[in-house]
């Protein structure tokens, strides 16, 4: 890692652009952090400094890196990045898993992984192809819930059955043939949530793996948009009522 | 209007961008559309063709308009945009109302609208200062929605309260006194959930206007994004266990 480059998945590290995101990544992944970038005019700003103090007292070495920044963040004024180490997730036992089986967007991954946090749902398996979940993108949608979760890749969705079929499975599906309510009191151990991808959601052969969850709604949308229907079935699955 | 402008909000009318949105515009709104816009290349499109003979049965003017197409879209190879009259929404009476407060990012509001039709939630109140409900951006998030909504605009909440004031209101806060489950159990008649500004939630004040909502989530991230936060209200109300 001599010159740091723009973004590209095929690197072994990534950057969290932004204070929020840059202080999540330091608090939560210490040991991932490499360096932190601030641009000049992070003088001005208290957030920045606290950053700058915090990954001083880490051993983090810290540079001012305005053409850097530039590269790694479209966005104006971005005073500070983390450049960390990817790394892939280590479930823990007897938690409940999101799983995601292609998303392409990384606003909704980022949106997904930070509401999955909010749920204290921490173990997310992503299922290639798919969005590259370092893709700074996706940690600034996230707000940089991503360091916070246990996020493992599989490279379909047999080698994640392979290794945890035995958990109840609820793959949620326009065609799911039990309502969300309802699909909330089948739970007896440990379980998964599936959601598929944002335009052709999941292959129908979904419906044979477990409890096919439908979110009722009317025929006036064509679906719900996929980072709104994982947050709901997220919601409905953390606060429900025991059977 | 005789030469069509890039969109503006002073303007009296906007652009339903893609075929999806222009033609569920014509099919909830014909009433509203002035022109249909083509572009060259949309002959090669299925979609647009059958957009085509929609309007020009409806007796709408179709044109060739690949400047006009570029102006409005920012996204390439936008097929076809509908030209409609903008018009202020009417309440259907013993509705519910989603209440958005000083929304401000376009794509958010385009998914609640979405999301709102999807749960038959279809009289939308609001609140200015607001991100203009009729801006492309929003049309095309929403997937037209919005032409099946009615969407009023008020310029205070306390205009809002002023008409509607005996509704039960829903506020969702951070700091609400009842989660959403209670909350659900708690209508008795017509009422009205409401949402506040993605990065400022509701004021304080907003406690005292009828039964503060939580959406409980852990303390490792600040809050939900505002369209999930919207989604799980309106899925958790429509789908509630009567009292």
């Amino acid at each position: 890692m001599a010159k740091l480059e723009a973004y590209d998945k095929t690197l072994d590290y990534s950057y969290a652009p932004g204070i929020f995101p840059a202080t999540e990544c330091l608090k939560n992944a210490p040991e991932r952090c490499l360096r932190l970038l601030l641009s000049s005019a992070s003088e001005k700003s208290v957030g920045a400094q606290a950053l700058r103090e915090a990954a001083q007292a880490e051993g983090i070495r810290v540079e001012i890196a305005d053409r850097a920044l530039e590269r790694i963040s479209k966005k104006e004024n971005c005073f500070a990045a983390m450049v960390y180490k990817k790394s892939e997730g280590v479930f823990s036992a007897d938690a409940p898993h999101i799983v995601l089986v292609n998303p392409s967007d990384s606003g909704n991954l980022g949106t997904i992984l930070r509401t999955a946090l909010g749920f204290g749902l921490t173990n997310i398996a992503i299922i290639r192809p798919a969005v590259d979940s370092d893709d700074p993108r996706v940690t600034r949608a996230s707000m940089g819930a991503a360091f916070s979760l246990n996020i493992r890749h599989f490279d379909s969705f047999d080698a994640y059955r392979a290794e945890f079929g035995s958990r109840q499975l609820f793959p949620f599906m326009l065609t799911g043939a039990v309502p969300l309510a309802e699909a909330t009191r089948k739970v007896t151990g440990d379980y998964s949530l599936v959601f598929g991808n944002e335009a052709t959601g999941l292959p129908d052969v979904f419906a044979t793996y477990g409890i096919s969850t439908l979110i009722p709604h009317s025929d006036r949308i064509d679906s719900l948009n996929l980072a709104i229907a994982a947050g709901i079935g997220m919601y409905a699955f953390t606060n429900r009522q025991e059977a």
